[in-house]
């Protein structure tokens, strides 16, 4: 996080096979899998809806109404990477809009992940490329300072590192190590398969109470029921 | 609200007609007919759009970042309720997803209302399960600590007692005490119908100002015209 | 800004043909065309998705959980008229629904940009009758204060005359002043074209790092890459 | 909550001794001792530092942008009352000033606990009598809308009813049900001198982990150390 | 607001003996004389406790992350005069410290209002220099884009010509136009004359009830007592 | 980040000579000299005025509403350190008080940064124990949840690694890389030394504009002054 003016060309990206995997499982399961970690804040939130996707991660520093960077981070784009793009101060210009998702896709870009703002939503939409941003603003920004690509970053919250797996969805966006991918990928699993039986039985009418063995610790904490 | 570790078994939940009628109106004509009181904070927002219900409250107490007692309520579900779910400090991790919606459903609730976060946003809208509440987050709870159910409750700024009536639509949430459903639903026919007749005027250019008979008014309270 | 309890009949508006190409280029690259100036704060959503107008701006200053005035500004809209209602402290009542919008479009309005809240959104949209606002909120409001009509207005941060031109669309909302509109209009049109055959460019593959000649000035601030 | 128009003069006050006892023991004491309920949003602050008072409520509900009931709540104030404003929408303006303070202190009126906007903070501060609020605003308000005075209200969150006892420092505002005044402040007691033991204990340098007999539970739920 | 790259040399500045007046009457006085507008909103907070100035306004329009045209505002800066400013997107970066503090009050400025970041708290006070902010922080900013100086700017959604008179306090900022500044001082006096009988009355125990007449207009109403 | 459960018993901490005098520089000092990063958001706020402290960071994990951990971490404190608390959730509530800060103490803390809400601010103050955080709350936590100690964390948007420097004053907090401690001190010492002389000359009245020569790169950017 500590280095300004860098581009860092080469990074180990997570397993492929890993990453495309642990998007179709969404971002939910991918959480609980990490032991309840690496979410980003709620704030992120998709500017349009239903795009699910996930992809190693690229990332980008950016200062607040200048979006100089990512003309530099577009050209360490592979295909089946997802920007992430942090900033040094909450700052909510629109540092991202139809011309620079054009370029980020030409270059394989999946998708971009923005702790600021975003613009031309209906041109993005339109163009079925995905944004998670913290607002929706027409704000221009200017192109006059470094700042680092493929650096570690904090964005909203989460740490990210170049080549981790990103996995974004209608309820929000997570990070997985890229070290611990297949690990998350096993977990997640897992617990997907776990949950379709629990599934059944809860649409059949039985309790979480029961199915869950609940009733017995409830009792102990203390839980009394009052006709 | 100062109970904890309870679960009342036995509500008087409001009649099921009014309710049903209530939700037809509206949040927006309800809350007129109320006094202009009863409403849930704006930060209550649907987790997807175009959901209208109404029914009766069961309540939850839930703490930060715990949903033990998500799963105590389930069983205290009758066909028609809604979930109403508070928590004793400000937290926006997601209490609820998929997995619940299918076990609330499956014990007649028509939909949830929750102060704090919810998940699995994409299978809820699929179900067709609504909820309100103040934040999306994938972010997951852990089941250690006694509320209650079915005691009053604070949720998003407005009381909530057991057995009154919820409605809920993309305009927000409103609360009508079990007792005051049924003159609230007079109160608000009488309203309902008399828009009609405005709104015919209104659309063939009558003016609000003509209509109401505000040009009096305005004028005693000093309005001045300059051309 | 400073007046109260007036209503100025005869302004000054924007001229249409500008004010209507202005629309169809939206509110990004307006506002670019203007300098990065006059845009509303980010708070500004449309309550239904996917609405794009233009139009001439008639103002009202409105105080907390008061609409009066609302009915006083309908009476001086004509066709192709935006409404811009400020207030003098931060609410989110619900000042506007679906009668006021029906009225408001009988006297010619294409929308309503509102520094507060509205309500009747399911029949806002229903009504394709666009409205920007910081917040959705059911609660009513009363008609006991004198505010002002078609005077200077500050809503969501920026600077409204009586007829400036307004720009609205999934970005957000942008102002310009009449004066401005042409000279804006050439700017914006000039700019838009230049946009296209970038568009192709970066499609094809060709870096904004490239295309924006931006290798040596980069390389000049002091930026390394790294392999 | 739900009755607008209404004045209730007679109401029942908590124990006074107990009202006062609670006072000593601070919020945070007090809170605790009712199971971690009770407690107003951490939004209400103090507008001076250093005050800690206690007192029974008498309650107040206000719409937004008017403080006409301020004036009729003024004459239900009893010696030892400290006054509770609610808001039926959210709102900053200046509800409350010098003046008022004036009036009320002459009452009886031990201070303010207003879910809205205070002014006059440095006459406040002069006077000695304190004020809890979400805002600090010069914005004046009408007197055109009547609210309620000593109905059940919420209060930042909090359901305060009248004669409850209010407890506020800077840690900010709790709310004692009258009907537990006096076991709430036996527990807290309790809880008060139990500290006196811990503090000195762990001021010798015992550690928590020590005292609460937590390396056993800790090491049971998998805590791992790592030379 | 529309002009970039500007600096206004020559401005008209209000009445001097009606700038020190006003600021003597305190915000909440002067801002209910000019008719309850004016007012920035409550976020603007002094940085420290305690200041109480006025004087005349000198604008400045800033863009995020940058204070470049600070060191241009300084050289309009004239005895007596006050910094307002202005940001084109919300930022809450340290754009004013001791130094420059330093050189404003050398060149005659009262203080500082800006609707962004301020760092060096400690300093400033210990000068004794006041800033009115919506944010304290360390963030520094960049010297790279041109804003102007001297251009009416909205600050904290007030209006601000420059050669506004300025009053700031602990209750807040507010915002007289030059050409009001005589009347508006005559009102606050009148305000200001009539409180001191009033506060004597209400602390003598007489009601704002009987004092401004209100039972009458209150039943009128509606209000109904309940024993 | 990604592992719970874990306390890691050692750590490097930064060199104490220069943690201690990069505490006497503060932190805007600080944060220039490490190129205007390593700040945490500025809602980081002293819950007392004036403590300006430093020392090396132990971490600690906490989640939303429990506070087990404080009590893992107060025994890995060394003297000289300050406990950085991150949270894997947004949460006001107060995580600590008076008898975790004695106990802190008693193992040489020299302060706390806690990206929660903190409690017994009187009793802090009063002992001299400085507390940064997000909130104020009274609101308790409970114990039943495993979170690490001594893992790196991002607090207040700040990546904190164990040993690293904490620098902590009115304007805020910041994060210096044990690595970089040295070469830090170094830059802003220069920085410091070097602002003496510029606070003389604008003090005497030197314009910023000459001083840093920036008239000519203003006039280049195309600045005008008009008469």
């Amino acid at each position: 996080m500590h280095e300004l003016g860098v581009v860092y060309r080469n990074i180990r990206r997570a397993d492929r096979v890993a990453a495309d995997a642990l998007g179709a499982l969404g971002t939910s399961t991918v959480h609980e899998a990490m032991g309840r970690l690496g979410l980003m804040k709620p704030v992120m939130r998709p500017v349009w809806p239903g795009a699910r996707i996930s992809g190693t991660a690229v990332t980008v520093l950016l200062h607040p109404g200048d979006n100089w960077m990512m003309h530099v981070v577009a050209e360490q784009i592979r295909d089946g990477d997802i920007v992430v793009a942090a900033c040094s101060a909450d700052c909510s210009d629109g540092f991202f809009g139809d011309l620079l998702a054009t370029s980020f896709r030409a270059q394989g870009a999946r998708g971009l992940v923005i702790d600021g703002g975003c613009r031309d939503v209906r041109d993005l939409q339109a163009m079925g490329f995905p944004v998670w941003s913290r607002a929706v603003s027409s704000k221009g920004t200017i192109k006059a300072t470094l700042g680092s690509v493929n650096v570690p970053v904090v964005c909203a919250g989460a740490l990210v590192h170049p080549g981790d797996v990103i996995v974004a969805d209608d309820d929000g966006v997570v990070v997985v190590p890229a070290a611990a991918a297949e690990a998350t990928l096993a977990a997640a699993n897992a617990r997907e398969a776990n949950e379709a039986g629990k599934r059944a039985k809860l649409a059949a009418g039985v309790l979480g109470l029961d199915m869950y063995n609940m009733r017995e610790p409830l009792a102990k904490a203390g839980l009394r029921y009052i006709d």
